[in-house]
């Protein structure tokens, strides 16, 4: 079989898992007794959406050989995600993350195997020249060896005039130590071109006491060129080399279902920078297809078009 | 608050697990895509079973802190289970294990954590004194330290005089190497009075070209006093100091349900036999156990009393 050689728009690294939801509403784990299996981890999402919206995408990742990893590679598959750089190990089990179903901020239990020993020597350097874009999040970069794994994946793709992207999506139960996550961090964000951190994170990485301006200043400073500041219904905020270029507010919508939502605001960034778009212009593109995301029950629709979604901005600029 | 000190009747040690089900029948993981959380784990399960045939039970085991190993906790004491020797780590996860509904032969995939990490040290001296039969499967003995905690709980109640009762239901699948396994389930056996092999885990210990009598006859050879070999359809043979001195068929019933049947069976078996019954009679109760169990949905009924059953063996006796 030849292999396929076709280029890449977007290669993402790092974890991806089954994510088990429960099927009941609840903001504890504990009271959930009912859980369906989905296809999860940022990187594993933002492929799945990439593919969604007519890009080329492939993932670097690590899982079991059981049941689990074949679910997970059948589901890039059915997407249209190249599996050519998936990492199916006899040794390890797939990660698992129970997660409860809540419109708050969920509750989650996270078994980890597979994910974390992606190893650096196992991060195809093909894979990377295929690309327009390399990105990961901060899960994959709180373990080895799969940090490291990522931190190559980053130099090597910014030694090749790739696109490095980093969501900064910091949990302190993932990765307990705060003080070596912005140690770590700050050292992968050396490679970075382009980053989206939420409020959220920023603050749970740099500490609650500042202003958005100067949150983007850190990550500007950290090596960032491209900063997307989202702030939920505040809107979004575009910084480029320093300088905050555009602010783009939120329209209201009816929130069905949030998951994945920032996976797939950034998946829409991406494709519309790549498509030649500004910076303002890629988050107007990503807020038509997050509020489509917000406004369905489940992944985004199988059915979006890339080509509607510029009609509608150009519709709303008229309107 | 003051340690409750009655006698137990039997303590189990080694796996309490999440077992999560399918919803879905089949005899393959990768086709399911629901699941429902249970109390696993075979020795958690005896003791469940004892309690709700009216007897004191407890378990040691070690499980996570989190939702999983809180909702263990509250399944036990939902059952009248004693949880003074239950120990909850917040260094590890608690033990989960996917398993296909099927009518045949389950598959399965397990995420130890927890269940293994027992360590020798935290075996209760105190646990053993209070109770008469100490029960472990052989899941405790694949994996250290938790093997040497079985082992030591084993020792420690074979000198105080106790009954040690070990389940020999060996699967490669959790313990590759057939060759160790026989050689710890071996050890393990020095200290053991009585045994339920079914002729399944026998063919998987021993090889599968054994008469019934052979492999009773190891089994003795190890050090077993007392041998229930269960035979399914086929019965049970029961072997008494190196002579069979019984065999109790089973009969026909309309199988809703085999899961945990066998810790049924057990569970029956251990109870009978502290209320001091022969070996032969002990079996007969836990037949009658066992077919309640396999004509039901779910887990053994909750409104199990003993007395009934016993009831049941006279008036099975008079027909």
């Amino acid at each position: 079989m030849e292999r396929e050689t076709k280029p890449l728009d977007v290669l993402t690294i790092g974890e991806m898992v089954v994510d088990f939801i429960s099927a009941e509403k609840t903001d504890t784990l504990s009271n959930a007794s009912t859980f369906r299996r989905y296809l999860g981890g940022s990187p594993a999402n933002i492929a799945v959406y990439v593919s969604k919206l007519g890009g080329d995408s492939a993932i670097i990742a690590k899982t079991g050989i059981g049941a689990f990893g074949k679910f997970l590679k059948s589901e890039l598959q059915r997407h249209g995600v190249t599996t050519d750089y998936l990492l199916m190990d006899h040794r390890t089990h797939t990660t698992v993350i129970f997660v409860s179903s809540t419109a708050a901020t969920p509750d989650f239990e996270e078994f980890r195997s597979g994910d974390y020993l992606l190893r650096p020597e196992e991060v195809s350097e093909e894979a990377i020249s295929r690309t327009k874009v390399v990105h990961a999040s901060t899960f994959a970069l709180s373990r080895e060896p799969c940090r490291s794994a990522v931190i190559r994946a980053f130099r090597k793709a910014r030694e090749m005039g790739k696109l490095v992207s980093l969501d900064p999506n910091y949990s302190r139960r993932v990765w307990p130590d705060q003080k070596k996550a912005r140690e770590v961090i700050s050292d992968a964000y050396r490679y970075v071109n382009v980053t989206k951190p939420s409020a959220d994170d920023a603050r749970r990485v740099f500490g609650p006491d500042y202003e958005p301006e100067q949150y983007i200043e850190m990550f500007h400073d950290l090596g960032a060129e491209t900063v997307v500041f989202t702030m939920g219904e505040e809107g979004n905020l575009i910084s480029e080399n320093g300088k905050t270029t555009a602010h783009v507010p939120s329209r209201p919508v009816e929130v069905v279902d949030a998951t994945g939502a920032g996976d797939a605001f950034w998946a829409g960034f991406l494709i519309a920078t790549l498509d030649g778009n500004s910076a303002e212009r890629s988050v107007l593109f990503a807020r038509e297809i997050v509020e489509r995301k917000l406004t369905t029950k489940g992944p985004l629709p199988e059915d979006i078009h890339r080509e509607e979604i510029y009609q509608s901005l150009k519709d709303g600029q008229r309107g």
